[in-house]
């Protein structure tokens, strides 16, 4: 028996670069956060502590930001840039892994008119992107974090299995909240229209969400990944992580009320956490892109 | 010399309530964060342990529960109600404080018409009221915070101290970026349009806060209490906390590039503080607004 | 009515700065966290852009990295001559705050042995001390937070206030826990051993947290400020901040099984929050110290 | 084409269970953070929203407490008992995988002596173990998290890739800290004294990291996992994931100070990530373990 090094990664993670366009009838601001992880055959760093195939994070940082100077344009543009660069630049790397996250700001309006250079933080979700890129091939998986929705009934829940440990009363009429984190995978990594791509598959997610007649997340899952699928065929696989952010009625008997699903208590801890994938069944492998 | 009890006071944070108003047309979400201090004698109680003066915390949340099945309108009433109820119905509370926090939500678009019953947060920051009652008067102080807003330029910092510490060079156009953490004092309790004063308040700290061309921070602050308390002659003072979110010019000569005002690092810490209080000379005294 | 400038202050906040001390023996660690807000007559500077009053935080910034370099010592020393520079050397601050975080460090075991210069973080909690000079006096205010403690039995809740509202059942048996959150304030601000005073505040406050029969929250958090006064002469003061970790006990009964304060249920919101201040009664007035 | 399920898992995640041994001569605290993840053929659930296959995640909660009543013991056998149950007692669960994080609580001590019942937390790190069952066998790997250290010296990094955007200095000697979050699979999931195995391992990383003269982060990471490989014969492949947090050293030459490797400016972001596998090179396949 011997000890050896096995899957391996390294990379700088969390370059928090800011874009400014200066466009003569207004700025436009990308607010990105860019980790970057590069592999290749790095034993002897490992073993030896020789560090002449590392390319240090500091230098994936610099790039990040020397990459930007040319503009940012379309975060999967922009990662495919990076993870080219690094592999095709670089002998010892035999692969790029870059992800970059996208904050939403919205122009200010001042005076009833769009602002030229003020802008404020918006929800509308971070947008993310996620390249991988091996010298050859290219993936893409796009996607979406941090928006939260809630249906404030049109959900049941109910005809579950009961076993000895059940408690949970039946309902025909709850609120369903969740935090999205869903990602998608495209065919392509070349000739997409990135943005409307993105644009039409989040409002597929927002659209199946609210128009669903829900009787499981993992229904509201399926039909948020299937509608996904539907309106973007350039989509063929798209994965989902919903926590359900419980909000539970509140027993307000003991005081004399009735509470005919009007107040409810929003928990932090536990919460369910409802994960899947849903795919066109000839979507060529995954291979690295996740 | 002996050792005794100061000031103090107890109570239950951050009960989470979500109260959904079911109209026909569409109903409406009520996301709030509340939050109570209650005081009054409580020597016994911190010497002792005698507990007959002490109104459980358990109690004031489902205080809190059961006033939301009423409604909870503007977050200003709401916490006037509470914080009357308990001081009123307890002999031994002689002040209570509620503070309130409501998330914003927005209404979903399905099918291009606005949903019946789904919403996503948003990012218009987040709506504050905090009440101090004592059994005779009350005091209102209303807010906004999470909102962070940036201007890509029209910003400036020059002519400052130097001394042996100084390494800052002065710049004539930087992006400027903040967090706003505002709170403003009402001169009245009663017979305020509560919706209508936080709306102009909120649009006038944007507008002033895009429409200053800056020499510092500070210049902003003051002209953002200024404007809210043109705005709004409800208001008798403004208090702001804006953290100076520093976007650093990124050096990219040593790569051959220039860089006019375009790509940032967004620094995490540590960051500029400014602290500000702007106040209308005829403010009556703000006692225990704060 | 006219609009003017209230109490304002600026500063940088959060510089974490890390010195490390190279002795032959064993190197040392001071990981900190330091925050200053100056103060003075700033009414150009908010009402016109001036800045000729105006140390800039980054020059703040150089100089608590600057001040390091000769050794930090105890924070309260540090603190002490950072406010007490900033005050001195430039006419237009009058009054500067420090605040000062040291987070805890304990140095690995190797082989049996103490290491030289290896180290893990801690768990003892963060000490803390904020300074406030004014050109002619300096307070002194140290303190810890960070540090969670519990006792599993010796503490009850009975004998309390009931309303229409309450449905809280008595215990004479329950789970006390809290994140600790104290502060005191020293009579003086020289001639104190301040590492000897900081540890035997610390240790008076675990001691009375262990050793009180608890009532309530209030009696042990008065017990634990009153065992600071007692054992530490210097100290004129102490406030307290202890939210109520709630473990609440899981109703094990549906399932055939008693529950005999065994398993709990530790929530994270809401939370009751006590707070509350001890003092000698010749505490001489706290003025600017908090 | 069609639009079909691919993989998917549902649970309930972050159950806070706290367990009191209430042993007459000392309380022992074990204070957990559960999430169980089912999978089995769930199409119906996502595609009809029927139901009847579904153990809710109410009900996972529920048997996280009501097992704990029997006592936790060691975290990998309460994770076993936990994942065992779910897929032995219901015949639409296919798999289970269950995590557990073991927050650490040191006693106290009071008067000189280990306290009976009072506690506080400690910062020796977060043990995890995540254990995967599909009905016939058992995998399980260990790890910890939340361990953060640093070497003041014994640390280079030098001789790496130099390309156009290389701006960084090489360094004989610098600070090296990082955040542990390591893994490591068993080769049995019976018949392992885990108690002792993770006290193995965990002495191991922390030796390793101390006693590594390191080149890179990387070897330090291959020295961690190639010691615990060494110490812990029951324990066949590790895996670590490294963040580089970077201490800066702080160039003090602009105010006449040398900089000798004592002061340093702790960052936040970007960081270092470095990820890397160390395993035996007959280890059995991974499985669904991980």
């Amino acid at each position: 028996m011997s000890i050896v090094l096995g899957a391996n990664q390294y990379g700088k993670a969390e370059t928090r670069v800011v874009r400014v366009d200066r466009d003569a009838d207004g700025h436009r601001v990308t607010d990105l956060n860019v980790s970057v992880a590069l592999s290749g055959d790095m034993t002897d760093t490992h073993l030896t502590g020789a560090n002449d195939k590392v390319l240090p994070t500091d230098t994936q940082k610099n790039t990040v930001y020397a990459f930007a100077r040319d503009g940012v344009g379309e975060i999967e543009d922009f990662a495919l840039r990076l993870a080219r660069h690094f592999v095709d630049s670089q002998p010892t790397i035999g692969r790029a892994r870059v992800r970059v996250e996208r904050y939403p700001w919205a122009r200010l309006e001042l005076a009833g008119r769009p602002a030229h250079h003020s802008f404020s933080r918006s929800g509308e979700g971070t947008r993310t992107a996620t390249v991988t890129y091996d010298g050859q091939r290219a993936w893409v998986v796009s996607g979406i974090t941090d928006l939260t929705v809630l249906n404030s009934t049109g959900s049941e829940f109910w005809g579950y299995v009961r076993d000895p440990f059940t408690t949970l009363r039946e309902t025909r009429d709850r609120v369903l909240a969740t935090a999205v984190d869903a990602s998608w995978r495209h065919e392509a990594a070349d000739d997409v229209d990135w943005g409307k791509s993105y644009a039409t598959a989040r409002r597929a997610l927002l659209e199946a969400f609210g128009e669903t007649h829900s009787r499981s997340l993992q229904q509201t899952l399926y039909a948020m990944g299937e509608r996904v699928l539907t309106n973007c065929p350039e989509v063929v696989e798209v994965r989902l992580r919903l926590p359900n952010k419980h909000h539970f009625l509140v027993d307000l008997a003991p005081f004399g009320l009735d509470n005919p699903n009007e107040v409810f208590h929003a928990a932090d801890r536990p919460y369910g956490l409802i994960e899947g994938t849903v795919l066109r069944d000839d979507a060529p492998p995954a291979d690295p892109a996740w």
